[in-house]
Order: C-alpha cells, then structure tokens, then sequence
C-alpha cells in the first residue's frame, strides 16, 4: 500500500471539478487553484497556484493542458495563467499527471525537467472514455432522429473503441447495426457479435440507413459517397476535425449532418473527471511498484 | 388482399402528421383536416373537413380524440373544431379510428350511431409505445444525470409494458439494472433476465440508485420511501399524472425528480405515427376477415 | 419471520434428491423417505415412511406425484409405495406439497381430506422452470447440428414461457432468431425485442431455418409444412406429448426430428430441485400472511 | 473478378470433408483425395492423388498438416501418405494452404520451393475459430453442470479472442460472468462490457464460482490456487496441452476438471470447415490484387 496524501487539481473544466471532487470522496486531501468560479463540495480545498502546488505530492493539469499554448486551460478561472518559466519551475520535484502533454512540451524546453506524465495517451482511458462518448452520440441521435433508435437501420463507420461501445450500445437498444471496417478480423468480430459487416471501401454501394454514425478520421463521406447512400440519413460524426465529412456537400445535398466533439466533458463530467481519476490511480500504481 | 382506398386524417399533433405522411408512403390517397399550420410531403392532400370525410373510406381521429370534451385536439388547426351534432352526422356510414375513445363518448349519445374503434386500446399499441417511451426516459436520464447510464445503478420501479422494455434497454446500454414488482413470477422474469430483482413493499429498504425510473401508478415513493433511499437519486417518473412520487417530499428533500409524460409524441413523433398506422392496419385486416 | 422446522421428503427422481440437500443446505432438519437408492450429502436424514411424515412439518411428494396413479413416484425407492389409505391418513394435519396435483385427487377421494399444495401450478415455478428447458434445448442443439449456433438461423415457434426465454439465449449465443406467434400484441413484442417476427399460420411459407424449436402443443408442423419449409432444418420439439410434428412424414421426408421432453430433471437436476424448493417457500410464506 | 477453377482437398478430418463440400456448393470443381472413407455429397470427385493435385489449382492440406511430421494427417485415408520428396515435388508450380504450416517445414527443406500459405495464422481464422470452441467449451458446461448456466457465477480467465467470444456467450445465457485478465486496459473492456473485471494475479483471492472457464495458457490454477478457490467448482480448460491447470493438484483436492482441446473439428465440423473456406477465399483474394 503506498501512502498518498494530498492531490493539487488546477485548471480545467468540469471534469476537472468533478475528479477534484471524487479524490475528496474517496479520503484525500486536495487543493485546487486556477478555478475561482467552481463551486466544490466541502472536501476541496481552493487556495492559491503557489499552496497548491506546494501542499500536494500530486499535481494534476488539466485536459488538454494548454489550448493556446501559452497559457494554461482554465475557464473556471479569474486569470489567465501563463504557462511561463515561473510555473514550471514551481512543479519541480513534484509528480505531475496532465492530458496532452505533446502540447505541454511544445510551449517551453523546461517542461524536460519536470516528471509529468500523460493520462491521455493510456489505453485505458481511451478504452473508457469510448462510453462517454458513444452515450453522448446516442443522446444526440435521440434527440434529432424522429423516429425510434429501437427497429432503426443505424451504421457505424469504424471498429476502433468507439465503434466497439457504440455498436454495442445500439445493438441493446434494439437498432439493426451495420458497421464497418477494413481489415478481415474486424470484420470477423462484427459478424461474430451480430452485426450486419460491411468493408468500408464499400460504404458507397449501400443505402438505407436512417442514422450514420462516422467514427473514422479521414474523409470517408465525400461527396460520392454521400451522394450514392446518405440522401435521408442523418450523420452523426465523431471523429476528431475535420472529421469524416464532406460538411459543404452535404450541406448542398440537404442531409443532416451533426459534428459531434469533446463528448465525454460536456454529456458526461461526472463520469469523465472519474475516468481521468481511475486512470491516473493507475498510473501512480504502477510507477511504486 | 383488400382494396382500402383513402384515408382521411383530421386533427392532432405531429403523430398524425407522422401517420398521415406514412399512409401515402405506403401508396394510399391521404386528406387531411384540421391540420392548415402542418406541412406535408407531397402525397398527403390538405382539404376542407367535409372534403377529407366524404373522400375517405376511413377517418382517423387524434389521440387523444379530445382534450377539452368539447372540441376536436387540433393544435395545427387555424380554428377550434366542435365535436358537435353536424361533425358526428357526417362520420356516419364511415370507420372511423380514434384514440382514447371514452371521452369522446362521454360527449354526445350520437357517438353510439358511427362505428368508431380505439387504437389505444389495442394491447399491440401499448407495447409499441413502450419502445418511444423508454427511449424518451433514457434520452432524459442521459441528459440530467452528469456520468454515463454505462455501469451506473438504475432502479425501474414496475415491470409492465414499458418497465420490461425499459429494463432490457438499461441492461443494453451496460446500466446495473434492479426492477421491482409485486408478483412472484414477475419477480422470477425480472431475475431470469439478469436484473436485480426486489419486491416493491421493500423498495424502502434499498439505497444508492443513480437513477430510478417509476413506472407504476401509485405513491410508490412517499415522503418516508424517498426520505430513507432516494437522497441521491434522479427520479424520472413515467407514471400517468398524479404519478408516484411525492413531488413536495422530494422538492423538500433535494431530490431531483422529474415528470416525464406523453413522451413517444414529444420524443419521437414520426416512431409514433407509424405505431398508430401499424395498429390500424391490423384492426382493419381483422375486420374484414 | 415464521419457524419451519422440519421437511419431510418422500419418493421423486433427482430433482427430488437435490431439493432435499438444498433445504438442509438452507439449514433445515430433512428427513427422506422411499429413496434408499439414494445417496445423500450428511444433512438429510433417511427414515421410513412414517418417521418422516411424524417428524415433518411439510411434506413433499415428487413431481409428478404419481406415474401409473396407484402407486407413488419414487424411482429410487426398493419397493412400490402404494398409495392407498393408509399412506393417506397418515398426511393427515401435516401441510403436504406435490407436483401435478390432479392425478393424485384421481386416486383416491381421501385426498380431500388433505392440505395438500400444487407447485407445479403456480406460474412463477413455470417461468423458473422454462430456463432449464431452454438450456436442454440448446445443449441437444449444440450436440447435433453440426454448425455453430452463433450466426445459425433459428426459429422458434411459440412465444410462451418457454419461447420467451428460448429466444432471448439463442440471440445471447449470437443465432439470428426468427420467432412465431398468432397474437398482434405478441408478434409486436417479438419485433422490439429484435428477434424476425412471423405469423403461426404463415410458417408454412417461409424456408431456410437451419435449426427449429417447437414450443407449440398443437400439430403446426404437419406433413404440409414440413415438406415446404424444414427440407435441410434440425428440429427439437419442446412441447409435451404428442408434440408439434407429425413425426412419420418427418422420418419419410428425411428430417431430423428430436422430441425433447422432461428436459429440467434430465439436464439440470440441481437447477430444478432448487426451483421446486423456493416455489415452496414462497407458497409457504404466503400461506402464513 | 478472379476465376478460380478447381480446389484439391487432402487428407484431414471432419472439417476437410465439410470445407469440400462447401467449396462444391459454392460452385467450383472439387477433388478429394487421401479421404477415401469419408462420404461427399455430389459435387466433390473422389480421385487419386496425383489426379487431384493435377487438376487443381489451389491445393488444400489438413489443419494440422502433420501429426507425426512424417505423413499428412489423414484420417479418412486408407493408406498412410508419405510426405516425401515425391508428395512434395507435384505442388510445385500450385498454390497450397494448409494448417499449421511450421510442422510441414520441419519434414523436409523441400517445401522452401513450395507456395505454401498458412490460414492457421490469420488472425481472421483464430477470431472465428474462437465461435465454435466456445460454444463446444459450453455445451460441456452444460453437460457436466448439474445447474443451469443461467444465473450460476463463470469466470472465464483470460481476455483474449476465445475470453470475449466465451464471456459475451455465458452473459447472453444469463450467467453472472468474472473476467480475469492482466493488463488495465483489457480490465477496463470488461468492466465496461458488463462483466465482473478482476486482476489476473489476484484470482486466488476469489471464491464461489461454479464453473470456471481458463483460456490461459500458463499455470494460473496451480494447487495453491485451485485449493483456496476452486473446491465446488467446474473447472474446464481450454488452454494448449499442457493447459492451466495442476492437474495432479486438482485430483488430490477432489475439483472436477476436464480439458477440452480441438473443439471446433469436435463439435462443429461444418462450421469449422467454413471458417477454413472463408479464409482462404480471403488469401485468394488479398494475394491477386
């Protein structure tokens, strides 16, 4: 058993509210500065950057850590905080978790001086993350598809995690899923868990779905491709920008087309900020060993 | 086979312009009344109330048939249309449909002269509709509860029409499912299909549901229930007004809960049209056979 | 809380044998009797006859509680226990529970004079007891087809008890499952929980199962069908004597045709002795309400 | 389009003879040889070996090749087939396939000249063998398991392809299903799939299940392991001779436990033979473009 004491939590979005908030649930001390304008439950502490860095063995930046590069990721925030040499400096000595730390490293060379690591880059968030996301896209089919997801023809694009949540996902729900894939043992696993397979070269020969959902990050519904398949369709894309979609096309075709990003912070922050806190638990485990 | 010509649809919201649009799909002649704010699809022909009855071989009525006992329910209609003696004496000698017939009984004897059916009534309907009901309450629970339906614990309290469909959805999403009934074989279902099962009189003794949907029409969660197992709950309650909650035990208590009625019409018109032509196909092929 | 002491139980196959250590099991005193050939885990108790039924509160006779309705079922008994008066009187004051209730009123009119309690009639026993049959039906599945059943095309005809959970594993092992009822409300559940629906009487007209489960007690699959639609099927048929196929024209068309009956005694014994054991509890709980 | 004509099958078991009679039923010329006890339905010639390999142009060998590395694996041969240089000489200038293909090199250095591919290898056959192992791993269950699989507690240690298929299976049946496995991502599928996830290493600590499934191959259930918690259990083993289990140990305890190999030949010929069709129909394709 390793003896972990206190947690610093600064920065970030409600994810970050909520894995603050589930470290005080689970019996740790925790500070949080750089999110003046959250509110938390009584187990977190707010205190300045300089008490919180100092009074914590951990310290957690948020997801990703820097959208400008030059300052950190804080809308909670009354100020800006300038990722300058004085706040890594701070970090010193200290064990130091974040989310996209290529971003993090890009901004100064100091950062090689720190022990920080990427929660981010762990499959096992990635893998838990997909069940944010998939209910997200689920709840967004929901709310704009007129009929019922239970008897509807509904595509996925891609076996990758999120493929595999949100197949399965609709398949409880009753859809009639078809999913794509390129390679022979992906689409082997579709067939074998019930899913109508399909090679997703081929997705322009196919028609008929009522709901497409894209998860592949390349532009796999141009034009063409809309044009022959997705004329009553809506799409719902999920795959990072540009994302999967001819948008201008589509546009012009009159099909409905809904990019759907960052599920996980704002369908779900509770289970999010949890994911992020199992994860670096995780992390923190494996490193004493 | 039989030969059914027209179809004449008069009145209600956007189920039957779902339903409308559906029977032209299917290559019928369709008027519809009562309807001037709606647009349509090209194969549903708009036209006066005397034009779509005398057309029609069979007049479809909304459901509800009437809100206010007094006129048609017609929210798309310019003006109000009294369910009056000359509206009644034209249905004669047609089949007429409607939904929740006894309250247009109970406004005039002359009802008792036109051959009229209910779809509501129909057990085929109920089930149908328990597929845009539970999906109406998952899109709300996904919406109100910050983590993901994915591994949280979720109480169905009842296991009619919709607490069987709305299980077996929960389980397909990866909830942790407990349901509740009264009756030893249901409770023997309710196992069988993997839930959770607990008798309902102990429902009181439970605790740490994420979510609990109500679907039985009764006080089921009183003051002293909600008090003892519900302080973190989000409630959804799918039970036909008054429903089962004690709504000012729970405000009292910080509980939220939520009323959640009429769902398939506000959450998936178009799934419930087609449920109510389903319905009425069936009803018509078993008349004439 | 009510206090049973003692059960006392007399005659039965394995099921029986398995019932009784799983009261001990529970920790109760068990005494049983007409099973010398039986052997027992340390808590049951063998006696005589008498001894068992003075020592007893509640008494079990098996399931079915007579064969050739003169003398007990008791299958692992030395000798014939007749069920003449004597075996009557000496029930007297004791609660007595059996399995098909009928056939022992039919032997005697002293039975009248008895407490004596039908589990096999309750619907919760029926329910639990569908689960062990649908595994039967599986498992002689996968012993005699010679494909998999995931990605097989099943049908099962009749959507009761059994066909109900029948469906529901076939779908778990990944089958594409077709299911037959007569009723529209039936037929409307079957569709929504994802399974192909089609009319009884339509059956005839369909083709191409590669596996058929009968639950249906009427001749459905007569020489007419069979010829039109079973020419390449395995067929198992679970509904009791004389069953659902017309077994001749099956042999002279070349069908593999497979009456299953008794299947919970036969597969699951332990499974099924447990089930006749908490239907008794349950009929005892309510008894002393 | 590619045009292939004709396919010599050679030797092997159940699974040979139902992959030439699927090739036959899909339409091309098949010649079987060194199978001359086995029956064919029509479309497969019977014919010498020479005959065989002549007229082919893709030649198929038996999973595995070789048992004794001196002569093919040819069950329903009536003479044993030397793989000698003569045997090896005639594939010259043909494309083979065959199973297992290290063994077959290790005969002689003559195959080096051959165009021999391996579908043992492919990751698509391996996903797809792992359907009909785990429905054979479950009907054994279902044999020796004196419960129903429904609502009995499985553990199925390992999450590789015969660990999903196999757990996926066991919760459709209405298990509770345990899966073990090492690494936190892995852990995090299962959890999010609905099993019970538990750290491989820490399987000694568990108690209580019924029947236990093991997928790995090393010695996970050694006598320490097998004695703290396997005593009620069903122990079935499908991991590659020697298996994970103590078998000693396991006997010296009194724990049921069987190892079950080769079980897509065993139950499932016919599927396990078009699997082998599949794949190889897939290298075909893959190897012309």
């Amino acid at each position: 058993m390793i003896s972990i004491n206190t947690f610093g939590v600064i920065g970030g979005d409600k994810r970050q509210i909520a894995m603050a908030q589930s470290f005080a649930e689970d019996g740790y001390t925790v500070y949080a500065a750089g999110m003046e304008q959250a509110s938390f439950s009584p187990g977190v502490q707010k205190a300045s950057l300089e008490e919180t860095i100092q009074n914590s063995d951990f310290v957690i930046l948020p997801l990703p850590a820097t959208v400008d590069k030059k300052t950190l990721n804080a809308p909670f925030s009354k100020e800006k905080i300038p990722l300058d040499e004085k706040f890594v400096q701070q970090l010193e000595h200290k064990k130091v978790f974040c989310g996209m730390l290529p971003r993090l490293l890009s901004t100064s060379d100091l950062w090689n001086r720190i022990d920080v690591s990427d929660y981010f880059e762990r499959e096992e968030f990635t893998v838990k993350n997909a069940v944010p996301t998939s209910e997200g896209a689920i709840e967004i089919a929901m709310k704009e598809y007129p009929g019922t997801i239970n008897g509807s023809e509904c595509l996925v694009a891609g076996f990758g995690r999120i493929g595999k949540v949100l197949s399965r996902m609709l398949q409880g729900l009753g859809a009639k899923v078809t999913v794509s894939a390129r390679k022979p043992q992906d689409l082997a696993w579709i067939q074998l868990e019930g899913y109508q397979a399909i090679s997703t070269k081929k997705l322009g020969e196919t028609r008929g779905y009522d709901i497409i959902f894209n998860t592949i990050p390349a532009l796999v519904f141009d034009a063409r491709t809309l044009a022959r398949m997705a004329g009553k369709s809506l799409i719902i894309d999920l795959a990072s920008a540009p994302g999967g979609v001819d948008w201008e096309a589509a546009q012009r075709q009159g099909i409905r087309a809904i990019q759907a990003l960052s599920l996980p912070g704002k369908v779900a922050p509770k289970a999010a900020g949890e994911i992020i806190k199992t994860t670096i638990y995780h992390m923190i485990e494996e490193g004493v060993q």
